[in-house]
């Protein structure tokens, strides 16, 4: 309850600062049965890591989850799994000049006056190294989720706007570059215009989008727990978050009901899909879509003033190795977050009727 | 955990449908000690209620709260908050018509599919009657909460848009419309738009912006309950509501790091507030500001074909009486859900260090 | 958080206070589809209230179960059971002698102190009336539970002790006497000790018994969550518990394992059941039975010396209607907890395995 | 929520199977500014782990706790503690011929039926290896919790019961003879015994006491979450415990309201304390005393009959390396869940009253 524990039943609890020894996690509530690939995890961890491509940041972290329980021969068998990613390649050294200075847009200031006390190591706790976690545990709530298909990409980089629906893109595409945008053309001014923001030393914003498609009608319990307000939390509890938006989103805003409303086929299915999937909180079968804003990483390379601890006004200047744009290695943690929430709703949903 | 409590300490349970009974809840953690003032809830209540104004519903609800425990001469007593609003004014007949039909883009299709019944009556537990409690419960919140002061009003109408930032606008001007837009000129605008949309026997969406002021430094509880991950889920929880953005939100996406840093003053304090009052998901001193978008509501008084839950298309009209457009009387919603964020978090912060 | 709810799944938060205005509760996360029988919840409701017989309080309470919501047309909805019981026969003036005064093994002190307000009124929230309110949800847990059968029933009262273990009793004898002593003869004996108890003035302790059958293998949530574990959990929180043991309980300490162990049947079954019905805090099958010790009721008819809160001396004497012994009431409410424990792992069982 | 973690603020999540990689655990919620000494920390694994002396099992694990997180420069950052325990002595050879064999009165039939599958190797999660995670997370609460002083300590082995009261015996005794009874000849009667019930290949059971002195007064939370409920849930989950009583516990069924009622000193002390240190639920300040009454380990080194998963009998005999009696090893274990316990309860009561 102090925050370090995601879901009701499919439950992740993570622990780790990005400079301490470790990081990790325990899955609680995944039923037994469950095949476990361990392939398949370690891919999703490749797609988050650092390093993975010339546009991220050139620090270089293995990654390598160690499971250390709830799976035996492969299959998980209903209790806890721990798992511990080490930090085998923290460079301390690098923070040594923020001991006592509060970064710009860093947790820095608020850690320090809310403990009384900060683990200046690279952010520690408040780093998105605590991500790596989040991506271990989606690993495994998208094998025990198997039918149910989540797509994230990026669909701007800056004012670099992708010009087209979820249902328009080519989902094939979104591996095949480094800045995961699922169309050639405008990944390739994407990724120059990260390589020019990072020569100013300089970073900025962007955003993914998430589809979820192959949903089971019904995920997603009112009134607070809506499936939206949950995957909302998800999404705004991963680092650099700002905003987030599902179906017709913030464009719902200027329309009529008469336009607005999703009316049926005769299957259930709906002609229109401005609600994004989801009904009263409760998914209806039809794709799920939405949008998360990234803000810039606040890291940058540039001189900027700042204060001390003791309110003295110090220049200082971003050392270490940095993303510039967050939001390519961002996608698997949003694909992770998205599996997270839906593994939970879709055990709950079992217990729904009699 | 089936998703109708909200909050950790300070917890608000919810129960009741829109025709049945009665609503009502729970307030469980309230610390002992607290005056509760029950005008102050009541003016809460009417800021909420039906029948307020030309421009919305014209259903009489008296929505008074009848509060049954954990309130002893004045003050509370650290023992459960039990309390009853009676349904008094339900006409259930308004949807016999709908008994076996699903109105589009509203929750019977997924409730239905979900639980296997459904109480048809005016949605039964989806229908926005149920924020009546979350009204109540905001409103022991916020006297919990005294010197946290949190305004929202509305920012948007379709596509009627306040161009003025948070910090712009006068707040005393609010409850002076019907609208609670904080601009006499807009907010004519916006009385004049509802008017036409509702003889047109259509909806409109809208945008409600809230500012959270005097917050004290070190509410919110990383990682997964960051103070902007929490507001956004109590956001999203809102009928209707399809996107949450606060600090820079969306338009922080094109912006670059050196512009979106907010540099701090020497005691503290930033120059800017792109940061919305929150870094590392613990909010700064700074104001905390946030937008919601709601969409068009679903009930519209012109035809519509849809769908009977044997597949029949047949033709509908909506019956009875519905808000041409939800942000005014959300706008309570909001702060009450946004006063049960912040007393939660404002508690649990008193545990963070020795 | 603050203690007011009890379950995971299926989770029970009562509200109220034994002279407030109500007491009552929601139910949250009943699934959709259980028939309800509001005559078994008055008949439940009918054997802890006061008044039914002439060895307990005199006091009337109707103790009348409004259901509020969560039922629609005798079926459950899935959607939060919200109910009332009002408080129409409380007497507060039987209290004022004691609005400043400490009633000796009572919960005034410890609420005093810990609250810094008391609602002195019959015990506020500390009374025992706050288990009406269990008793009408472990009503309804028991009609989703079905086929499992809870009996409890009285098995000592002071130094009288039914001799005869859980499988030698006839639970059908157990309603036909005012003790709820499955046992005619002991019955009697009891009945007069507890009148002769209440003419001196004074209380006594007592036992209760209680046997699960028909459990199907499964229940339970190892490793902190264990059946028992709950079990005791929810016996130890009602009112003058003082102890709990299941299977060879205390007995259990002189045993040696190669007495203990229950060995199998080819079915699984096993020939004894040392175990409870219980192995590694998951059902096997077997009938559970533990013992619930109660301590004698706090408020006697005799004089006693205690102090106010200014730590003054005073001499006191119990005025009021009141229990000569707890037991024969107690039976109702400890088969409502154990109805309570059951309905939550019964439903969290159908998620240990895909 | 599927069993794992305890505790509501201080919260433990416990993983690892006997003969996994290893075990270990999260501690969430732990205030920032506590001094760790990791020294005590081994002291509480070295009280529980095998191979101390020669009363106990020979197998040797060096149960060496490795912190990765959550400590920064000796003291508790406010972020969650991870640590891990490393199985490095496991035997899972010796557990081949169980593989599809249920032995009596072990978790190893009701796990299976649970969850489909069986980690055979050792008990797998059902082991007490578990309860080292328990006391290394205990460990942590004591410190936390400085004042407060929790001792437990041998009250039974088999027939053999200490006949003093937790106020007449001298705890400086308890560790200097290898069962942890403060009564050194008592302590001697009971070795012997437990030697000699080894020999005959058999096991016994046996009772422990804990007794919690400077409680402040305040700690626990009506009306379901009682102090003595949740105690009595930690011991009940603790492998083994058959049943759990404080202050009079079951002798308390047998006394009159007007010899068990705790009349008051001036200064709210009470003259005697039969209501072991709790009312209401609630801690008085004086302190509180419980018992645990623990089984005979089911491992016994005779021949037993027993059935295999698909039903047939076979004959067994236990192999391995087991604990005659657990008491012992379990007095750290008792101490270490009360201390979990009442860190929870004392952080909870920072939030009482304003």
């Amino acid at each position: 309850m102090a925050g370090n524990s995601f879901g009701t039943i499919f439950k992740l609890t993570t622990f780790g600062e990005s400079h301490g020894e470790a990081i990790g996690g325990i899955i609680d509530g995944c039923p037994a049965g469950v095949t476990i690939d361990l392939n398949a995890v370690e891919t999703e961890m490749n797609r988050r890591k650092p390093g993975q491509s010339a546009i991220v940041t050139q620090r270089k972290e293995p990654d390598t989850v160690r499971f250390l329980s709830g799976i035996f021969e492969g299959t998980t068998t209903g209790t806890p799994i721990g798992f511990v990613i080490e930090n085998s390649n923290q460079k301390s050294k690098d923070y040594d000049h923020i001991k006592k200075t509060y970064r710009p847009s860093h947790a820095d200031y608020t850690y320090d006056k809310k403990y009384g006390i900060r683990d200046y190591r690279g952010g520690g706790r408040s780093s998105a190294r605590e991500t790596a976690s989040r991506v271990a545990g989606g690993a495994i709530a998208k094998q025990l989720l198997k039918d149910i298909k989540i797509t994230a990409y990026v669909s701007a980089v800056g004012s670099l706007k992708l010009q087209k629906s979820y249902s328009e893109v080519d989902f094939s595409e979104i591996e095949k570059n480094p800045v995961r945008c699922p169309d050639a053309q405008m990944a390739s001014e994407m990724e120059t215009y990260i390589k020019d923001i990072r020569k100013q030393g300089d970073t900025v914003g962007g955003m993914v989008t998430c589809v979820i498609e192959n949903v089971p009608v019904g995920l997603g319990e009112p009134v607070f727990d809506k499936l939206h307000a949950q995957l909302g939390k998800a999404m705004l509890s991963i680092n650099a978050v700002k905003g987030f938006e599902f179906g017709s989103g913030f464009d719902g805003i200027t329309m009529k009901g008469s336009e607005h409303n999703d009316l049926f086929e005769t299957d259930g299915s709906t002609k229109t899909n401005f609600s994004g999937g989801i009904q009263g909180g409760i998914s209806n079968g039809a794709p799920i879509y939405f949008n998360v804003a990234f803000k810039p990483v606040a890291t940058i390379m540039q001189k900027q003033n700042t204060i001390t601890s003791e309110g003295e006004i110090v220049e200082m200047q971003g050392k270490g190795r940095h993303d510039p744009c967050v939001v390519p290695r961002a996608v698997p943690i949003v694909e992770a977050m998205a599996a997270l929430v839906l593994a939970d709703f879709w055990l709950l949903n079992k217990l729904s009727k009699l």
